[in-house]
């Protein structure tokens, strides 16, 4: 079918290919004329025939908003837009409504799949009116894995982005629960062998899965991980996986936890440590070197009776 | 080559059978004589040539280490005796010293795979000497999966069933991971299809393992998980894992919020929630039931200023 | 000074009567008018003369909103609105503009104190501009304890709701931290006397404060504290805490983890505890119900290897 | 009455300063001979009259297990040990019934105070028999301070370290609470007046508590806590209430939250984050650059769709 595509970054330009591949005919606007079909979204409007389709794969938030707003001016009933992006779904209602104002449709869909998207096709989970979805199935069928998963239309408008976004969450405390493991082990002076036993678990044991063996192609480079700070970013999905946990009382022990570790690897120094070894210094430094024998004013390794 | 093996349970059992399926002579005692080939610990040892090696596979603590001690009394100078079952590290270090004492060898194995094993194999993680865990080859070769994973030894004595221990520690927090997960997404109401979407993850997404497939297989019988309590008993080795990390000076957050959420599960009332709502009450419920107007005593919803 | 007050309830109309003690002139209204001066807001604000200053006593939200709306309507340039509620930070940013954009001022301020404070004054904590603080400060004065704390003009409008917020995030920690170590003194069998340790925790220790001495009311009065489930409520100002946390990238593991302690205590049954069940199921439960000797089926009490 | 005390540094110095000044005859030996009253613990022993009373304040572990024993030897049935350091309770176990085969008592006691305990009194928790816990009764009255607080005879052997134990970790979780509150307002552009805010929760709050009054000591000197680094050592009893409450399967999620913390805090890098940064590397870094316009490589600050 014929699809407009705004925005043909990696992950746009890799989209536009896998479906042209696959038979469609993909119209796509980027602002960079050298990856642009057309010269203006008005252009890519025009040259798509109704009911039309255009694929919204742009960053989130404002850059994603201003496009769907633009769209909403130039697009008319019957039209679908797609918000591709990593969008918080918070913000597809609001499109959705805006867009609903004017007889356009929209579908919001979460993406997984990265730079092996192009050739095993990309994860969807996809939210919005059935009619809607039901029209962009060749697209969704050309776009997921060829197996019989990796796609899903979770539910209404901005579920496709909500169950993305748990899936983020998810994948936090699954990497975290790597990490904790690894750093345990590493610390044994048992184990000799750290990255022949994550390697041994690809196969038989009950945590084998994809991302143990990303863990095993990074250990395969860089045994001792050396080359790498533990320092990890986060996006915006793992936040807004804990406050909408927090918003729907869902306890996130896990998830929550994970995201905090995040944070704390970012600091070079933390103000609530800070405070902690404020207050130890009140009540023990000062004054409670010792606890123990007068002669052996330094055997007092553990802290004295507060 | 020659085994033998003291318990002969489901995995004593199916491993016998494995083994005997891959060609060598497994000589089994158990306290069962139904299951049993002898009639006594000290008719194994009798049966097998030496060097011998012994294969114990009873439940961990007391059973292990009664059986151990008395493989120590019947075995000679140049046996290897392997602990194959759920045992807590620092039993193997004890373990390996006695048995030292009497030129005995001691080799551990974290053993992973349950009743697929049979058939698919067991992944083997193995702390010991090279001397003897290399004499042990062929066992473990029949053992473990057919892939090229799946085996490891990854150091000394008590390695073995050190990263078995943190493998199930990282296990628990990727089940948690999956369970918070599903709670957050059951409790939007956007998602109108929460099965559908757990098992349309199996493709192309971040977070395919096996435990989501086993989610998956649980959710295609009971689709809201209705059959089942939200109730999780928790093996011996999550509590080792955290209580390993405590000594180390290992940040454990989401293994252990893991382990608490396990044990937190099986209360019926929990004292320190109790002693939580002593304290509202103290300062609020008795006193300040309504922060706002005077005609609208129910409409304060959230809690009064405090 | 002259002050209007909106909202009579418990709280508003203790604050009330402290100023009126303190001889400063309250008008009150309420929507109950056995409570109230006045007849309508209009009336409140004719009784008072400019420049005026109306302290709202409102519940947070909607309340709160519609009461600084109808305020904005009826005040002039010059007044002042006071909004002492457990409002959200971020709405008072709104409310600010919203009255500045009429040259109202507007001063958030968070109150800490409940039943106790008509006697013993009220903790708080404002934002604002300096100007208007000034002009407030007879009001604060009298409505602070009496000693030389009590009271802090901790920064712009927002900044005392803010620090109120941040406060109850810290009592939530508290409050659990003194829950855990109740429950785990309780599971001890080498403590006979409970209340008795608590008790004596009052002078001397390190821990020794307000919570405590609420804890020990509650124990004299029920020292199993038997006649209370293990079931707590959370206001809306936890979730801000780690809301807020969230979005500064703050790590606040252990107020979350006390905030999801609240969560986790009103659920009958956990969602994410079935899903850790339902997978324990399908690895364990139909399978490999004994790892040990034939002849002892129920003895393996810790679950088999898996 | 009379007592030994062995170990007289900093704690047990100033507590045979405090019992001499309460009228008891004390008799410390402390291997620095400028410290000690006898040369020998032999000669302790001598100078006592039967039925004699040893304190022992020497660190806890090896000394204290050594200074045990050897009273063991010089002393004789009737008598009693105590052990006022900081020794882990499942020890005092031990003890206890090592002394007991020789027919002489033992009596643990948790200590809190440090040094304002020499003017103001220490706060104690005792364990043991209470025929022994009521001869020592003229001792511990005069070591508590002078209020109806202070003291408590909490149970059996072990009782007092226990409960001590988890004073220490209720102590974790508030001092992490004030952390992470402080380090949340300090992250609040609202917020302008940090350590004002601190210093006025001292009165009509909630959270008004001894360590809230040392935080603002602290703060008094160095406002934003400039001179400290954020990192916190830990004692034992931190690391032990965590390992007792995984014994017991008491949640301890936010004392936990505590500990690791501390933990983190003196990490210069921590591996778990290597592990989560190498992982985001594979399946990120390398190829997803930008998820968005083809003409704004830079515009995409938060990850792409992965």
């Amino acid at each position: 079918m014929e699809l407009g595509i705004v925005g043909l970054g990696k992950m746009g330009g890799n989209m536009a290919e896998r479906l042209r591949r696959g038979g469609h005919t993909v119209v796509g606007y980027d602002r960079d004329p050298d990856l642009s079909d057309v010269g203006s979204i008005e252009e890519l409007a025009e040259r798509l025939s109704p009911p039309r389709a255009v694929w919204v794969m742009v960053p989130a938030g404002k850059p994603t908003a201003d496009t769907i707003h633009r769209l909403g001016e130039v697009l008319q009933s019957g039209d679908i837009v797609i918000d591709g992006g990593n969008s918080h779904y918070v913000d597809d209602q609001k499109h959705g409504e805006a867009l609903a104002a004017k007889g356009i449709g929209f579908v919001d869909c979460g993406v997984s799949g990265g730079v092996w998207g192009l050739e095993n096709g990309y994860a969807l989970m996809v939210g919005g009116d059935d009619e809607h979805v039901k029209r962009l199935m060749p697209i969704f069928e050309t776009l997921k894995p060829a197996g019989e998963y990796g796609f899903v239309h979770s539910g209404k408008i901005g579920a496709g982005h909500f169950v993305k976004m748990v899936h983020n969450g998810i994948e936090y405390a699954m990497m975290q629960a790597l990490g904790e493991g690894y750093e345990l082990i590493a610390a044994s002076d048992l184990v000799t062998k750290v990255p022949e036993t994550f390697l041994s678990w690809q196969e038989g044991t009950v945590i084998r899965s994809w991302l143990l063996e990303l863990l095993n192609r990074a250990l395969a480079d860089d045994p001792e991980l050396d080359d790498l700070r533990g320092y990890a970013n986060d996006s915006g999905e793992g936040r807004w996986t804990v406050q909408a946990a927090v918003e729907h009382a869902v306890p996130l022990p896990a998830i929550s936890a994970s995201l905090f570790a995040r944070f704390s690897s970012r600091q070079e120094d933390s103000p609530a440590m800070r405070v902690v070894a404020a207050l130890r210094n009140q009540f023990g430094g000062h004054a409670i070197e010792t606890a123990g024998d007068g002669d052996s004013p330094g055997a007092d390794v553990s802290p004295p009776p507060v």
